[in-house]
């Protein structure tokens, strides 16, 4: 087997072993600077129709992670959960070592490119951030719920216009996740036209 | 530099080089049954919020691409074009060698996944199908546009209650693509929270 089909059979394993991993299996580092950029480099590489980015990225870590904590906090409790139930949504920002909000910045009124079209876009971006994550040894997952709609969350992340898709939350796995049984497969997703 | 080490790199350069092949660079071969699936399978990777799997694809290859030729061509057509503007249309189709419609079903009342984080999905698994093509040497091109509202195109491929997103148009590139010299870079997308 030549080094290129190596290179093809590795990035190929990688693309298929990908899955989100939970919080509480979330550990430090999570990916620095650099890594950060690589991470957006590859979200850049989505596709989308006319180019028009509508997507950006906001990075929590450090001290940050408990101004999130207290927003989650105040979400959860506004959404009618009690203490334990806040308590558990605060612990989600200050667990993960790095959480990446996701903000789609979409045209609505775009003449070639409708709406839909752009979030496609927002989530390929989206998943390549996550691809090259999962290169770089780092796993997460995406959370969303209805807290991305609560009022002082948007205000906390979103410039006028922007729409909070969600967070990333992002670290190093503490155990390599086992690969779930139920997932459906390429036979279930594809067919020959006319088939 | 350690086999792991090798094994992230390539594939970070992978993710990082993927870009859109236009089709009269496109020839054959275009990936074959085999490579199709693991294609799909890679699809089925994307961050999916509740497990809807709210996508599928259809794949054009062979004599079924005259089919979607003539039916670019009365698109075009339907569209103001003229017979040189059709003509054009129709060679889209007959010229690339695999043609994968991607089409949404999409849930508008599902009680925890709004619209817009299905649509998310759909544009990871493109995106990953892409990435995956791309790694087994194929490269192309997402089609859209207005041709997928049109009637006769759209009963052709949706079942009840599926939107066409488009088709990602595959084959062999016949020379290595130039790497595009605006791209936005990560700094364009990427900032801390509150700074």
């Amino acid at each position: 087997m030549s080094g290129h089909d190596l290179t093809q059979n590795s990035v190929l394993a990688l693309l298929l072993a990908r899955q989100s991993v939970g919080i509480k299996h979330l550990t430090e580092p999570g990916p620095d600077a650099t890594q950060l950029r690589a991470m957006a480099d590859a979200a850049l590489r989505a596709p989308d129709h006319a180019g028009l980015v509508p997507f950006r990225f906001v990075v929590v870590q450090g001290a940050a992670r408990e101004r999130l904590a207290l927003l989650f906090a105040q979400a959860a409790r506004d959404a009618g959960k009690d203490d334990a139930g806040a308590a558990l949504d605060a612990e989600r920002a200050q667990r993960a070592p790095v959480t990446v909000a996701v903000l789609a910045r979409l045209d609505a009124g775009h003449p070639q490119v409708p709406v839909h079209e752009q979030w496609a876009c927002v989530g390929g971006a989206l998943t390549n951030l996550l691809n090259a994550a999962h290169a770089m040894g780092f796993a997460g997952k995406m959370l969303s719920g209805a807290k991305v709609r609560h009022p002082a969350v948007q205000q906390a992340f979103c410039r006028p216009g922007e729409t909070l898709l969600g967070w990333v939350a992002l670290g190093t796995p503490a155990k390599s996740p086992q690969r779930g049984h139920d997932k459906p497969r390429a036979a279930d997703v594809l067919s020959d036209w006319g088939g």
